[in-house]
């Protein structure tokens, strides 16, 4: 390999968001499984060959359903209800760099609100990975339909090498919801 | 990351193909493409962590047009051409083994008739890598239509992670059958 090639870490932008378990304010099984495969079978024991980099979409209306039964009284309310987001998107965030920190590995993570799907294709044409990671959580062609994948979305637009890590059957919660 | 994660290395499929280009038995652009993005992004120094696998799937009416201007006057005939086509392919798979073997990863190399997606998946299915790496043409929406591309089919249907690699545009060759 050419020395040059050495010098510049490979970077790997990793789409992570949460368990859609309410309340439940850490990874998506499909995010840590798309982590753990980078480190297990990417990065594996060269830490200094890699950077990798944590994006996390937050759906402005992704808490909508817990927002039903609050009572807004004051402009505070609002305002306490954006920061309650940014903690639990930091809180997501910092799994991911603290694990990172401890296998030596270089990162950056950051959130940015919107769709995800084109959120993602816009920071992969902004940042310029060499590899986008996007966790699935392997819907059959029927569930397909409704939910409309994200990764399937950025295999298609990203602008740069895009691998989809299924979560494995096995992990596959028993209620949907559970992801 | 784990000991027992480092002694076992991560394997990589590797599909590969000819240069359309009649009586060019070299590598196509788009499989070198993948193979040094593999070598560069992926493998780069930690040699020993990676294993790579050579699939090459030769389509057994491939070289119909050549063979209009052949005259067959004896078995013997069907014979040499058997032997052509599979000096073509040893020949290709030379360049991609002699190339891991001058920077240190170990590889395994085949070939298999049949057609290629199908081929492709079923090897996936059979040896279960932990990433098929596929070159693709990078061709338009309209060009898709009547190609109908193997990367495509590969990300659906391939049971492992598929990341596919884009030729750059200024690697298109002017005439597309050049490839």
């Amino acid at each position: 390999m050419a020395t040059t090639s050495e010098a510049t870490p490979t970077r790997i932008l990793v789409a992570v968001n949460e368990s859609t378990i309410k309340g439940y304010p850490h990874p998506s099984i499909s995010s840590r499984g798309a982590f753990d495969w980078t480190l297990q079978k990417i990065v594996r024991s060269n830490a200094s060959g890699f950077k990798l980099l944590f994006l996390h979409v937050q759906v402005p209306d992704e808490d909508g359903f817990d927002d039903m039964d609050s009572i807004y009284a004051s402009p505070e309310d609002f305002k306490s209800m954006r920061q309650r987001d940014k903690a639990r998107g930091l809180h997501l965030l910092e799994y991911f760099v603290t694990r990172c920190h401890q296998i030596g590995v270089d990162c950056e993570a950051w959130i940015k609100k919107g769709d995800p799907k084109e959120v993602i294709c816009h920071e992969v044409k902004r940042i310029q990975p060499d590899l986008l990671v996007v966790g699935s959580r392997g819907l059959g062609p029927f569930q397909r339909v409704f939910v409309g994948t994200v990764s399937e979305f950025c295999v298609k637009h990203a602008e740069c090498p895009v691998v989809t890590i299924k979560r494995s059957p096995n992990e596959t919660p028993q209620d949907p919801v559970d992801d």
